[in-house]
């Protein structure tokens, strides 16, 4: 039994996932180019495998059809767009995640990227460095209006991460009916509310044919001139080119951007100064991490050993993309 | 009757003292060269006025033996250490402060600097804006131990502040014992417990002759080599040249500097990417920047029309010179 392990870097911090796959007798091969994969990269590697413990490189009916032997696609992580469930789950591919674990990494990521953009501590640091004394104005979370679109296991994070700062003022909006009756210190809105009146938007969406695009041009001008925005989601959910272009002409006081629509992303929002850009580090904490790579290792372990699956993705994630094609 | 206003900008985002010092018919003359002062540009300025209101430059012996008129000394803000309040005493001028306004905006850009340099989201941000692609792995504030030298007003902002973090680990350090009686969620203990334990030490201490290098080489050694240090206090308490050596070594994963010795500072910490640079902006939210000049011009209005003083500086602050003379 042999499983390719994409994401990487792994069993860096901690060994105990490699063990793991020593102890059950599973050959590993960890992804020797040590980058993302793109599709024909991993087309070369998946071939012979049992399954992989997957970063977000994209799993497409092509990578599929050139995978033989594969049983399992077991995501460290919870983003399911780079993974085509249809073709996994016509070709008998058992998909499995880590959907809890990242949440509060991600959560304390954006809490910190609206810190810095609120009083521009990125554009300071970066003219300090270069020698020019830069004070700025800024605001504090407890006076603006936080808009959240999307309220899922990070969002939920989020708002409760926010109330050690006098309850500041949550707008919300997500789709599902029932994090509604969670009572949550927020006020329901439409998305077009949160753009309008919202001096903090934040994204916490998976990147669907439905969300794809969600924030371009229009939502970005019609919101306040000093408002910010973070995506520490997934990229394409905000048109990184829109972003740029706005951006450019001077509206927004800050953006903060974790994922990009291409990683590693080096492209031209890095012109803009007050644009705080970090590399999709979301869940990146030495905690997180570990506990990702320890339950996609375990779940691996079982899928090959004749166990049952803990988490396996749920039947509604395959009806969003199901409903998308 | 005149003021000069020292401490710039002022009536900036809000004109409301400047048009409160109007309707009093108290002339006023707003910091012509637009920047901190230096002792002998306070002098040349200084004659005539009957009241200061005041930034943080030094205002010393020399400075009140020229500023033949003045009667009272109105800081917008909480230190003291730039005013020789001895001095200030035996020339009969008055000193008053505004030091509850800028606690919380000083504890939410603290908060941010924790999260920041824990994600070292600073140097990813520097570095993609280079192109260059950067994943750090990181740690939650919720598994870090956090230890705070100095528990006053800023310090117990940022306590409250944590707490929506899943009550992280905290260790306290202060001399009051009234403090103590407050029942945070702390642990009390010694400074040197602190600087070993820690993951994140962030000082919030005034700047006296007990406080001034207060962290030296030896206590930066101690600290464990990925831990961060944070000063939102006041320039001087920790030894620049000293963190400089120090990181320069390898040692501290990062730290975050808004205070300096000397301001503007261009100093050789801009080298050290890992040291986040602000440029003294702890007070500097729009909200508490303009309750503080409000505040500070009301108690110039006061003294000037012969009311009396609602912030007067307390006794124990003079004690605190006295004693350290």
């Amino acid at each position: 039994m042999k499983v390719l392990i994409t994401t990487v870097p792994f069993g860096n911090k901690n060994r105990l996932p490699l063990d793991l796959l020593k102890k059950a007798n599973i050959e590993y091969l960890i992804n020797p180019l040590n980058k993302k994969l793109n599709e024909e990269e991993l087309i070369e590697m998946v071939k012979d495998f049992d399954a992989i413990i997957a970063g977000t490189e994209k799993i497409s009916e092509k990578v599929i059809s050139k995978a033989n032997k594969l049983k399992h696609i077991s995501r460290v992580g919870i983003g399911l767009d780079s993974v085509d469930l249809i073709t996994a789950e016509k070709n008998g591919i058992k998909v499995s995640y880590t959907p809890d674990v990242p949440a509060p990494a991600i959560a304390e990521l954006t809490i910190g990227m609206m810190l810095t953009l609120l009083r521009s501590m990125h554009v300071s640091n970066s003219k300090m460095h270069k020698g020019e004394w830069y004070r700025n104005f800024g605001k504090r979370l407890s006076n603006v209006t936080i808009g959240l679109i999307g309220v899922g296991r990070v969002g939920i994070r989020v708002i409760k991460n926010l109330q050690g700062f006098d309850s500041p003022n949550i707008l919300a909006n997500d789709l599902s009916k029932s994090v509604k009756e969670l009572d949550l210190p927020v006020q329901w809105v439409e998305k077009e509310k949160i753009f309008k009146e919202a001096d903090v938007v934040s994204l916490h969406l998976p990147l669907t044919k439905l969300t794809k695009d969600l924030v371009k041009k229009d939502h970005l001008t019609s919101m306040k001139k000093d408002a910010i925005i973070i995506n520490t989601s997934r990229g394409g959910i905000i048109n990184e080119n829109d972003l740029y272009n706005v951006m450019k002409s001077g509206h927004l006081s800050g953006a903060a951007i974790d994922v990009y629509e291409n990683e590693p992303y080096d492209g031209p929002l890095k012109e803009i100064e007050r644009c705080l850009m970090t590399s999709h580090m979301g869940s990146m904490t030495t905690d997180c991490r570990t506990k990702m790579e320890i339950e996609a290792t375990e779940e691996v372990i079982r899928s090959l050993t004749g166990g049952s699956l803990k988490r396996e993705v749920p039947q509604q994630e395959y009806d969003v993309q199901r409903e998308s094609l």
